[in-house]
């Protein structure tokens, strides 16, 4: 049966001939980006069919059917199994194709009262939920693994600098210690962006909604969002703002790791030695026998900027562009999903980093040359009364 | 007296001379940007002064002239009468210089226990705030001002597009609610960004802290801050850091003028006719007598991007470089300083905006045609339980 | 035999073990982009066993068999089939270690006298060069296509714009011509960006040469090299620099789309209809099936965006970074590589696009409305020897 | 006389009134910018009128006293007095206003067959070019310069690194060189950059022509310009391509310092002490008497950040457009002109730096450590006849 479908090239918009570079042109990679989504796009049509089902447009069998069989989807998923074709140009193709293939008339049934646009739109927003959360958690095992190292080395002091010069005397702990209270600052953007984006798109259809009484509270609330984006054109025109907000919260994490690793490029030095990493950390040359290079730090530092990259591609890619939907917003997908997969990897590393990382207590020691302590000198003076920028000129004089 | 100033090149500190040329490529325009701060460096230094007294640094009476100093300095900046002079490369030399000047050995003393990068942080911090805060009334005042365009024309309907093709009918309604919803999300990303930096770095010093018992919750409390930002250090690296997130946030609220503008370019053309500007709105051209053009969107549009520009500078500029205080930060001071005015500028512009425009109805019926109704008649079909797949069918044989 | 190397795992620096994630994290995408550089990397490795032979290090018949078996080794991998593994991290090792099990102790000779570095460098050098001489002839070709187009509509008139508003009467061939001289400059830029980085890095090895005396004219002359890049460091630290000035070129060309598609998405419109593209060129709705929406032109535009990004990347991974190589520069890669690919696929398009653009004779005649010749009513007054600016005031208040 | 015109307000395209608001929101900063292209106007005028006499369009004696009072501008200007208001908006119209203050109908002629449009791209294209010899010739000086310093300490040995790691010994020779000869390549961008925008624009008018028989090819020629840019409307979607080429070349040079000052930030540090500059290139601190900070490496590293901004707002604000000109380009200026500004101050530092630099002969000594030599060892054994990767085994047991 079903002799109206070809299943093998059969899109959700179209029956006549798309050219072929065209059509290779415009669907990119999303067919492969879009296995991200895959189980994302079928909780939203799972909730989409119960919707449809409460206002009468499907029948309760039919839904049970289209529920089981979606959940069959995210199954075959996690077992890798479901491959979205390139000619199936999305998840969302692919998914519709299965369900009629299986289902006939009812597959038919389910793009009722949505658009691919507001599908996407929510695929991509429960999607970037999860990630958020994972990157959440890593956040915060990376700052209970700094506690544990400042618990080891704390109260070691080493010099502190500034314009890259020995400054004032100071410690691990205060080092550390910065690191892990501007990732709890992130921690707090962190969740901010989460709820900012926590607001159900479906139902928006392509942004001027649908001749149709949708219960966009429902499925809202069947999909776990905290409310519905109401006006069906923000949700449209959200697409990519949100994910700008998304990438610059990510980008202040990779700030972070790309401080941390230029201090620990520099400090782990010969000729400074302050802080030290196992071998099995290392990486050779094929040339020269004695190096021990750091190369995972030069990694974590670069992915800020691949990270800052993308943030500037989403956020010129969605300007300049009238309200509604344009194909553009597809070029924002590989960037954002980029930019988790980075900070992820990111911060599991940063963690098995701070595991690792050993202070020298005696090249810090070492590190604590005299003139560092010429502030303390003044202080003293200025405890004794004398006016400190007086004291400040009589220390001076020992540094002309 | 003071035979040991020369006041007019006095800087905090060097008594030694620096090579004219290196000295007028560091100090860059930072002498005319931190006009700007002058009074919150006072308000800084207010809060410092009291806390200095209150630990038995300065006498009370000291105390007393220094405060009334500092607001003289306060009132004459009012006026617009407090220069800095280049020589003194930044507000804070200068208002030091002012202060010895009057007061002698107490203008001396007022450096106790703080350093010319907490002092910078915390005029800056407080300059932020306020900044931030007038951003979120115009913001306010601009969604109130849609708000009225609404109740105006919203009941007008218009063609709905996406892809920059007629869609769906839509309503002035959802196109200028779509933008206050969005400028409501940006009111919240504001408000918390505000919260993130609302953190007194003073006496932090350079990062290392100073072995004298300040009272950091003291001056905290006094300057408004909701609490101390504990980590000396942490208050030196969030430096470019915070503003990277303030620029962030003002490229959101810049992001939605950019759309309405790229709308309004596009459907106040003669071919669509949707809105209109009065003519005083408009310019002209020095050679084409017909044109009426509308510059004021064009900046507005634009806009958005130096605002982008803006952000990386900041985002680059402070990475790749070990923690403390390093003079690259210097340079982040014009970048935020700009984003600030172009993004009250144009939110000023954009409230004239919603004011004056109008709707042209019969433009908008025009606009309305037939193709618009095809998902309509489609949803006629899937009422009368025809699955959609098929109806879709069926009415896009009319538009073959 | 080779009981000292375990071909699965042997890495050219390294025989100690390398924490997993560490070795995952560092190698990252790697192997897979290096799957590009292969053919280019045994060009490299050809001259470099030529000139070893040359100056006695290798005798004449171990060179035979090791330019025999590198180009067995591109023969695979023209067909596909040589595979780099994980562990084998990139080409440099795939290669030696097939050397190696191929040739045994010759294959642990060619490493003489160079690093990965010098090598990773001549690689790229390679692959760029063929690259842009690849978009050079892709550049080429859409030229000519222009010139076909012009051939065909080039005397049509149509209204000129200037701030989206209709300014002067204009032609086809002036809007397509404009097209063909900007794509024309382009072609000098990538002319000249092809001879910049047209230099022979290979025997700079890590940056400061090796005592051997390395013939660097011999194997710049094997690879068609215009010159040797003397200075080893040089040749180092214009990793990055040459990709970013590669990426700005290519930016240019893509601006030029992205300016083409903006015309075209807006003057397709059916509120102008001024160019037509056949149906297969357009994809459709989901649930709109009047829609014929323009995708291509839409990620055509976008890409430029892409580009920009990646140019950000490169330009700001490679600063603040003392001269030498860092790891940091591997992930230039990326971009650089994705750069190239979007911009030949994006020229290919737009090839095709002139191939079946057509022009609405009819449309393009009812766009050339009165009020555009207000200019040319100017110039018959002046003719008649009224002042430009008097004149301009008389046709003015025709439009007032 | 000239009763019509109220010289206080008049603007070229305009004497209905705009909005005040809107007036100070599009002008911008564009009055003040302008003065920068004040004898630009006056020169590409000249050449307007010496044509327009050519054509018949004006008289001998007219072209003699509008090219007099044209001249008289530039005078005026070469003082510092000629002022552009606020009101007029742009040198263009200050210039007029002049011209028709003096000459009254003659002034008034001036503006046949031109607008502004191409007036502008005139003036910046002449500017453009002035500026970039300018830094052709500040590059060719610092190029000197470092060629000095090698003379002076090029022999020195110092050690190469790697991964900032010590790799293999190198000279000041290769160290400096390898920034001399990245210049010499940036020269070549330069000569490059200018001979690509080196076409003249004027006669374009608005992008679309006049119906004037304009000669173009005698303006071009008389303002040294090397060719027409033919097609009018490319002139115009010229504008921002050019510029962003433009402060590409710029970001070069400035990676190029920023690369440099990166190098001597960290050899500087007392830890090295490789080079050492004078104490009057240092600033201290205004609590640290000990500090000698080089505060101007670090400006001059971090300016590169701000050209690359700036290429980016230039890059974002001209896309997205259709051809022809838009307001937006206005907002090129800005980004340019500073980004010359930074660059000219930058190079010139930059000589002075090396003007000053000292290498500290013996700290180059004792970083000259045993490691180092270990590549040397390989290639003694490898002499001797033993295989590369074999050696390289035997001394790497030295350093397991």
């Amino acid at each position: 049966m079903h002799h109206l479908y070809n299943f093998k090239t059969m899109k959700l918009w179209n029956e006549r001939k798309l050219n072929k570079e065209i059509e290779d042109f415009t669907v990119g990679k999303d067919y492969i980006l879009d296995q991200n989504l895959l189980k994302y796009d079928c909780l939203g049509s799972i909730a989409h069919a119960r919707m449809l089902g409460k206002i009468g447009i499907l029948k309760k069998k039919e839904v049970q059917k289209l529920v089981k069989e979606l959940n069959n989807i995210i199954e075959i998923d996690r077992e890798g199994k479901f491959k979205i074709k390139k000619e199936e140009e999305d998840c969302h193709t692919a998914i519709e194709n299965y369900l009629t293939k299986k289902l006939g008339e009812m597959g038919k049934k389910i793009h009722t009262g949505r658009s691919r646009n507001d599908q996407s739109l929510t695929a991509l927003r429960l999607y970037f939920k999860d990630e958020l959360k994972e990157i959440e958690k890593l956040t915060q095992k990376l700052i209970e693994e700094i506690k544990r190292f400042i618990k080891k080395y704390g109260k070691t002091e080493i010099p502190g600098y500034t314009h890259y010069r020995k400054a004032m005397p100071s410690t691990i702990e205060i080092w550390a210690e910065a690191l892990s209270e501007s990732m709890a600052d992130n921690l707090k953007l962190l969740n901010f962006t989460l709820e900012l984006i926590d607001q159900s798109p479906l139902g928006s259809v392509v942004g001027y909604g649908v001749p149709l009484k949708l219960e966009r509270e429902y499925t809202a609330k069947l999909l776990g969002f905290k409310k519905v984006q109401k006006n069906p054109l923000y949700a449209q025109n959200s697409r990519g703002k949100f994910e700008s907000t998304i990438i610059h919260t990510l980008s202040q994490i990779m700030f972070d790791l790309n401080k941390i690793s230029s201090d620990l490029i520099l400090f782990t030095m010969p000729e400074f030695g302050y802080f030290e990493l196992p071998s099995e950390f290392c990486t050779g040359s094929s040339i020269m026998p004695q190096k021990k290079n750091l190369d995972m730090l030069e990694i974590l530092k670069g992915n800020y900027y691949l990270i800052c990259g993308f943030e500037f591609q989403v956020k010129s890619l969605i300007s300049n562009l009238i309200s509604g939907y344009s194909r553009d917003f597809q070029l924002t997908k590989e960037p954002i999903m980029k930019s988790f997969e980075i900070t992820k990897d990111s911060l599991s590393v940063a963690k098995l980093l701070f595991e690792n990382l050993k202070v020298n207590t005696e090249k810090c020691k070492k590190g604590l040359t005299e003139e560092i302590y010429a502030t303390e000198e003044i202080y003293k003076l200025v405890k004794k009364g004398i006016p400190f920028r007086e004291a400040y000129r009589k220390i001076s004089e020992e540094y002309a």
